[in-house]
């Protein structure tokens, strides 16, 4: 049932328009200003709705969020332009992977694709999507960068104040509140999503669904990832890993950086003969020990790559260090890709990429007018790079059933499926933590990595920050700073490792629910009660998650309703309260949710794939009944997708008595031979 | 003799194009890319090319700076973009007011009007001009934004570099050099304006001709500036004049803040009734005392305005303040402005305006989709509005035969001839001083004024750097800092104050060749001799300033070629050569070229304004003859434009002899009565 309305209009020389909303899914609703061109952001990203997931989440979808009859859209001089209505006392949450701060209420984003490197408008994923307090998200599907004015601008005829006298009153406000969002692009239209709650969680897990659902990624990518240096060969790097399992410390997947290629910047994709003269044995050396490899690319094509001349019709107009750049939207590019990546990387066993410099900056990367030979300027390339090669990647596993997981600097809206983490060159801790903070408002998942540090404290509590992100790496390719370089700083480094090795089965758990339900993996307090800390969150249903930064010693911790115990201790931290800790340099601030059951891997476990004897503990907090979930798959294929999983209820009825494991969902059983329930605490 | 040439042209969906130069005026040649939109910079500047000025410049119209032919244009996916050629050891100076930096070379541009705060995109006045140390310069005519690719950017097919391997090659490059300079505008053409030499600083010169010359301000601007705190009363300001006065030092113009108004944000534009019951006496009163009155406002318009009303079919969508915006593009938002000026402000004796906030932040300005009734965006119109203001208000001045000059926040390319200096609300000492070097490439004026101070030696080297700037101006209305606020600092401002109104025959022939000849009247290195340093300038043709940081105790200055002499003492100062100085604190280091006459006023100048008892001191600097330049006309009006003006010719033999000043040009009659001729220093 489409609302049809009048456009706003204003001045003699805008044309008048119609604008009409359609029910696209349930709880989504979608509008098009103008003639909103191709591709949109959702369709580089070849999204694919989960409807019945977005069915079961509820029949929000019988009425829209907010009153959308009072939304209007305008074309006027090449701008497309919409204004969604804005109640008083709305936060407004999101657009995309920040860096800073929570609430955007109150500013201006030119929302771009860059090599972030300070602000809010030129980020690794400018993902133009806002979550409002009042429990519905707005997305803004172009692949045009789009200016959103957070409750900000004053239009005539609008519900606006009375203006003041700065000269005499002093309630005079330099920035009078604005009754509406309004966002805008250059081009000849712009589609607009709304999505329902009713809650703010579930606006965000409409969103993902409706963009596939979030990533599953294969178990052994919730592992720990290391990076060896760019020049180091396979004997070098088979010592590395040698090293890791000598000194006892998880290593699950292995990058190689740029000189694993033949040549790089720009790149022939190509093995090194010096440095790999047997990619093959080398990766399969490599995954007898449980290690993945992990291969660094960015996408530009050195004349001595293989691949260069197949590619020559599908380059666009400039070069990036003097490699041509080639138009994945073109499907002739995508296969020359697909084939000489998937022969010489996928079929010996390589089980990802990191795709560096997809976003910038600009000093590095097209011009804004490049143009591309799908017709595509360089502004509107550059915004759906990072999509358009996660997706073709994922496509490149998928159609060997196998899943990947990777790392990729720009992504977009539209990607919540794709498996890959961002990162950056940046290294501010706090901004690390927030941008982790902020991935649960955009669909994109983000790699706190550790690279180096200044002192043996700092090294710690980075890993112990890399240890609860989406993915736990340790990228020291560049300082060559290895988990034990920090001498009486080892044992607390391998415990912030293990404790990340230890708590994959809650952890792959809460990918699925990010998969399944789109809830996800690290939830911000806004989406959990409406709170603004950029500095703590949700890991999952049950875990609070407070890092702590570089250089401290105290902090607060806002502990949300209900009762709370110490992960570690299981002693009760707290009730609905703000709590001053000081977390001696080994322990990791995580509090448990009363009643949770959390399940783990035993303390024999050295990496995130099981095997035989992998034992699952489940730890009970709180004094009385335990309830949690779990949920297996092979951990490796697709085939969760017809079936071949399970979720399961974990229940115990009170405190030291063994508790039941009930499959509810999906036909996979379960792997584990050794099941411990243990209460966490004194009780 | 249009060149004509094959557009250049890439990828499957690049419609091809050709695009022609014209040869426009004397040394400027025009091409148009696409369908380059209304209006442009110098169009809504109403650009008034001075064709014979040009041609005096020489008849380097003969042939074009650049090989024209080997430039491209291209229009693709909305973009139109431009290609000129760029030799390798080019250096790139301009692309606006900018706080940092000479060489351009080597960055990307991204050119919006706004506030400026940090960065080299968002700035007052980002005027889209680039100066060749080869000696040509190239204005992108556009009210579009423009991103400018400056040596930047490796197009497919243009000469570049063989590609390195960052493996293994030590000389791998991050940022290969390019070949040309790129620009680009989303939007349907562009237009692009190349002037020639054959210096850079002749090329400069025939930018400011071709945008009608440089302003010539009103003798009695070039003295001193005060602004009052806003909430002043008539009486107040007439004691703080007073106060200057008592105080011996010296104030030319008086700046009343928004007070003045009935109310402000938004502006009502008339006198508040409580503060200012007389303002015709109040105006009259100060200006029989010397003092000119210059009047605060920003563009946006109070429901209570005595012409809210009639400016309301002319208001663009957005408010500002909760104050509409009137569309200065329509004829009648213009006459309804000028005649309410005209009768309540101009009719009294008011001198000129200060028009604040029109630039920006985003925060405060409309958003980049609102329409206004002419038809342009708020985007477009923001690149353009500092551009209508100052050509209205400085029209409303022209139709009484007034000149003004006044300040304004907003700026961009075609603005030479406007008697505007910009100002910023940022305060950092070096920025303001680079800032003002880079004006000399911009056609605009930049008013270093001094605001505030920690401590007496900050408050001094503040007021000396605004003693060398276009506008010598304190803007103490926020702090009420007085020049004589700081014990025993009072001396040192006085004389930096006084140092200023002396030098006011020099300043005033500067700009003379600021409008006859296009000449900066402060001189980068750049233009003088390729140097790079923002920290020093000419000042019109014989002046070296090098301000005194704050904090600063000693310093560099590089002397250009030739023998140099200290401006105070006649010392001998060095000859091609950089010298270290440590100037005591009422010191301004200022170095006079070797054979200098610098016109000056007596000891006894309290203001610009020459009166009877007006005695003109011509300084002569160095061993030998001596030669000069001096302007003189009416100072008040523009009957300079019908011939009643003077250049006059300074000449000495020797030290110690009086010279000769012989008219070379015009008819007005010298208005010194008292000439006194003095060799500065022993020779």
């Amino acid at each position: 049932m489409p609302f049809l309305m009048a456009a706003f209009v204003l001045g003699q020389s805008v044309k008048s328009m119609e604008i009409s909303w359609s029910h696209v899914a349930p709880g989504v609703w979608r509008a098009q200003i103008g003639k909103p061109d191709s591709p949109t952001l959702l369709s580089a990203a070849k999204d694919s709705p989960e409807i019945d997931a977005l069915r079961r989440l509820g029949e929000a979808s019988a009425k829209p969020p907010i009153d959308l009859s009072s939304a209007t859209g305008l074309v006027a001089d090449e701008f497309a332009s919409a204004r969604v209505p804005l109640a008083k006392d709305e936060k407004l949450f999101g657009l995309g992977l920040q860096m800073h701060g929570a609430n955007r209420r109150g500013g201006v984003y030119h929302l771009r694709v860059d090599h972030y490197s300070a602000g809010q408008d030129r980020l690794h994923a400018p993902v133009p999507l806002y979550v409002s307090s009042a429990g519905y998200a707005v997305l803004f599907n172009t692949s045009r960068p789009v200016s959103i004015y957070a409750g900000v601008g004053n239009r005539r005829g609008a519900n606006n104040p009375a203006p003041r006298d700065r000269n005499t009153d002093p309630n005079w406000d330099a920035q009078p509140p604005s009754d509406a969002v309004e966002a805008s692009v250059q081009g000849p239209g712009l589609e607009v999503l709304v999505f329902a709650g009713p809650s703010p969680m579930e606006a965000v897990e409409r969103y993902n669904l409706y963009c596939g659902g979030g990533a599953l990624p294969p178990r052994w990518a919730l592992g720990f990832w290391h990076r060896t240096p760019s020049l180091d060969t396979a004997a070098d790097v088979e010592q590395e890993v040698a090293e890791f399992k000598k000194r006892d410390f998880p290593i699950d997947v292995l990058g190689l950086e740029p000189g694993w290629q033949s040549k790089s910047y720009p790149c022939t994709f190509a093995w090194s003969p010096q440095r790999f003269p047997n990619p093959a044995a080398f990766v399969d050396g490599l995954r007898s020990k449980g290690v993945h490899v992990n291969l660094w690319s960015n996408p530009y094509v050195s004349p001595d790559s293989p691949i260069f001349k197949a590619l020559e019709p599908d380059y666009g107009s400039h070069m990036v260090w003097l490699g041509p750049a080639p138009d994945l939207q073109l499907p002739s590019a995508a296969r020359t890709i697909a084939d000489f990546f998937t022969k010489n990387h996928l079929d010996i066993g390589v089980s990802g990429y990191k795709i560096d410099e997809i976003d910038g900056f600009d000093n590095w990367l097209w011009p804004d007018h490049a143009t591309f030979p799908s017709g595509l300027s360089g502004l509107r390339m550059r915004q759906i790079y990072g999509l358009l090669w996660q997706r073709e990647l994922d496509d490149m596993f998928r159609r060997q059933n196998r899943r990947t997981f990777g790392l990729v600097r720009g992504s977009n809206g539209g990607a919540s499926r794709f498996p890959f983490a961002l990162y950056s060159d940046t290294y501010d801790h706090r901004e690390y933590i927030t941008g982790m903070v902020s991935t649960g408002l955009a669909g994109v998942l983000w790699c706190a990595e550790a690279r180096d540090a200044a002192n043996g404290e700092e090294w710690v509590r980075r890993m112990q920050t890399a240890a609860v992100s989406h993915i736990a790496q340790l990228n020291a390719w560049a300082s060559g700073t290895k988990p034990w370089s920090f001498a009486g700083f080892e044992d607390a480094v391998r415990s912030a490792m293990l404790f990340r090795i230890r708590l994959v089965p809650y952890l792959y758990t809460a990918f699925a629910q990010y998969h399944f339900r789109g809830t996800p993996v690290i939830r911000p307090m806004s989406l959990v009660d409406g709170g603004e800390e950029t500095d703590q969150y949700l890991l999952g249903d049950d875990l609070l998650v407070a890092p702590m930064l570089t250089g401290e010693k105290t902090r607060k911790v806002r502990l949300p309703k209900g009762n709370w115990y110490e992960y570690a201790s299981g002693k009760f931290a707290g009730s609905s309260q703000t709590i001053d800790i000081a977390p001696a340099l080994d322990e990791i601030p995580v509090y448990v949710r009363e009643g949770a059951l959390i399940p783990t891997l035993g303390d024999n476990a050295r990496n995130a794939t099981l095997g035989p004897d992998s034992e699952l503990i489940i730890r009970h907090y709180g004094p009385g009944e335990g309830r949690g979930l779990l949920y297996e798959d092979d951990g490796e294929t697709f085939d969760y997708e017809k079936g071949h999983y399970a979720w399961e209820r974990l229940t115990t009825p009170a405190i030291g008595l063994t508790g039941a494991i009930e499959r509810t969902e999906g036909n996979y059983p379960s792997a584990f031979r050794k099941i411990t329930w243990k209460h966490i605490g004194s009780g």
